[in-house]
């Protein structure tokens, strides 16, 4: 938790600073109770009364307000404090190389120095990159490839030949890498098909807790660079997912579908095999995807319609029910 | 497995006794082949035929019934048995202090003995209640506090700085404070908001296997007392979760939500962001809840409405279909 | 990966040779850069031209097509193509004993030699069969007992008295063995009632990343031989699961509730407790089950319903809302 100056904190967020950038700011702080090291946030005109009498000795705001606190005016008070606040309070992350005595790490395992691997750790005879923090009771296969800066919470497991970029995290008892889910039936009996694949991951990826991404059958899963995964997400074999994309908790996509870019899946999302979803497209709550979508835009339902549509078919439903 | 006489158990259950209060007991015991020192459980006049022809030494019913056992009577035979199995069955706990050599502990860890931590368990520069039982491979992070005869199951996780009462369970690979899904959207790419609160689960609170339950953002996501949480449900970070209150297998509720008390969520419900469920609402399987609900009752469907209502849909969609 | 001949694999596959046996094959490849030490797989016409200039030493078909492979004719390519493929690259199983320093097991544990347990996993007093290959960080509880071959993941965990048939697959974080989702109510409050059962996977069972099988509350939840669960899949105590079903990811089974043989559940179906599946039901995805199923077929909807009512609903629905 570094002490910085206002001035730096408005070039960290690229920031129109009003006021004395010299002062010097320790953490963040809340409007009300701050105190002259703190730097607070004005997200809306209804604290613009808080604002006026606050003590923070720094406020991030949209415009210009009556204040004592030296002003940093940005477009987007969300993405500042994100950035104020990481500045603070950063990442995990190994500055210097540490190897707990009850990890175990391959002997030909390549760790680029520094590296913190924690208690009960199991890596194998993978790559490292440099900084990269891993928590108690994470496994990481042989043949794995893990980038710089990269955060493995505790229990999290990577698998054989799986790739991960720079600064992915992966939050507890997150899976990358496990088998896909391919059969083949011999009569009314399934036998196993080999799962060759590997799992890439491409920078500032983030996989939520207890999620599973599977590994190809013999091809790549693909993960795009700061896609987001909440927690019980599924990605299933050979799915190619974008970049940007956001999908949140229970969220599942089964196997070789193609997700584009930028696309929003909310809670518990069903997204059907072997599909195209092309760049931009929201998909409401629980909404199942039986189909290709090639017109961004908003869907949900049961099956999945056109937000407009579904809003005219629950009208009608109600009229039905006598409303 | 202590022997207790059938007058113990009674009073246990605050149940009425009727016969040999003296006789021994040693276990739970099915009606049709326990021996004389097993205690036999009446749920339904269809079992009153076994009952009279049982061999067990004591019988729990609802009331007087033909038979040689001594007889408990009590209004619930379900809360009964409970109390009676835990008796005979209780739940892991530390009855003498205990690490098992493969084991991390920090040393700066508080364990009020006894505590028993299992083999390749992490513990960090936490505090830990008497009587804890933790099993193989769990991670506790530092700054965390867990309470008094707490069961941490195999490979489960709490965060740093989370906050568990007494007797908290939480089942294998289940997971306390991950990161809560929280992102700023600079442009098309977004970027990490840090998550800087905590987990609260409040006395006799139990998590199911690979449930996930995020911290706060700032603040605290809290789980009231007793509140039972099935396999693979979601709470995301923020959340305010009643007390009494059940989710059943893949409910999951987004971030900010807050639950009254004694809800109860069927199997796959999803509840958005930012809403207020008042007390005693109860949820059928897979509902699908978009707004504050301010009315106990019962609610489902695709979105949410109330039972009375959604039966009133379900008929004109029949007839629609020409049934 | 052993080379073998072209008439070794056509033994294995069960096919009729067509050309030189005697080639000698070290592994797959594709149609179209493959060597003559490798064969190749021709799912459908449209790679005959592929396959008429193919290098490969010998090629998998339904039928005779033109190539100077060696060809090995069968009915089904994908179950040849799974047979081959696990020749080639079977799974880990142990080929000599080997127990990691780091791992911990019970000085009474029976271990079947040869049994492969890696680091930092925790095996207790249980049975082990011969070839069992145990991954890093796996917990294996007292009393439980593992066939030969069986596969234990990064991370899995067995519960106490659990039952594993030979060769059952267990993926990274997948859980045998949690307790029942079981409370008895007193009042408002709800106490836990303790689960004393187990769980049993009969042979080649597989369970996926993160999916969770309670034990039963008294007697046994049962998976038949063969099934298969895909990721985030939940299986409720006291369940039956017949042989051969397919669980897609994110479906779950409520208490009790009898499933018959060969039962397939696209991704997300939901099914109540207490009911009775007969054999050879498909459910699409998301699909609702509250009642039994009597009828081998197809199912939809939500709530559940045959196919064929499913669609004349959804086409009334589309005429409503003016299609």
């Amino acid at each position: 938790m570094t002490e910085v100056s206002v001035a730096f904190l408005a070039e960290l967020v690229a920031g129109r600073l009003e006021g004395d950038g010299s002062r010097r700011i320790r953490g963040l702080g809340d409007l009300r109770d701050a105190t002259e090291d703190r730097i607070g946030f004005v997200r809306h005109p209804r604290y613009y009364e808080a604002a006026a009498k606050t003590q923070a000795g720094a406020l991030l705001a949209t415009e210009t307000i009556e204040t004592s606190a030296a002003l940093i005016v940005v477009d987007d008070v969300d993405v500042a404090y994100a950035k104020v606040a990481m500045h603070f309070h950063p990442l995990p992350h190994a500055s210097e190389h540490f190897v707990h005595p009850t990890a175990s790490v391959h002997p030909e395992a390549e760790l680029q120095q520094p590296v913190h691997v924690g208690a009960n750790a199991s890596i194998g005879r993978c790559r490292v990159g440099a900084g990269t923090y891993v928590f108690p009771g994470v496994s990481v296969g042989d043949g794995a490839t893990l980038g710089e800066r990269c955060v493995l919470h505790a229990n999290s497991v990577v698998g054989d030949g799986c790739v991960l970029g720079d600064r992915v995290i992966l939050q507890p008892n997150s899976v990358v890498g496990s088998d896909g889910f391919g059969y083949a039936r011999e009569g009314a009996k399934w036998i196993k098909v080999p799962q060759l694949g590997i799992v890439v991951l491409k920078d500032d990826v983030e996989v939520g807790a207890n999620s599973a991404i599977d590994r190809g059958t013999l091809g790549v899963t693909t993960i795009g660079a700061r896609t987001k995964l909440d927690n019980l997400v599924h990605i299933a074999h050979n799915c190619t997912i974008g970049e940007d994309v956001v999908m949140a908790a229970g969220a599942m996509v089964a196997g070789s579908t193609k997700l584009g870019d930028r696309c929003v899946l909310a809670g518990q999302v069903g997204v059907s095999g072997h599909l195209k979803i092309t760049d931009d497209c929201r998909f409401a709550g629980d909404t199942v995807v039986l189909k290709d979508v090639d017109e961004p835009g908003d869907y949900m339902g049961h099956p999945m319609m056109t937000k407009r549509k579904y809003m005219r078919v629950m009208r009608e439903l109600r009229k039905l029910a006598g409303d």
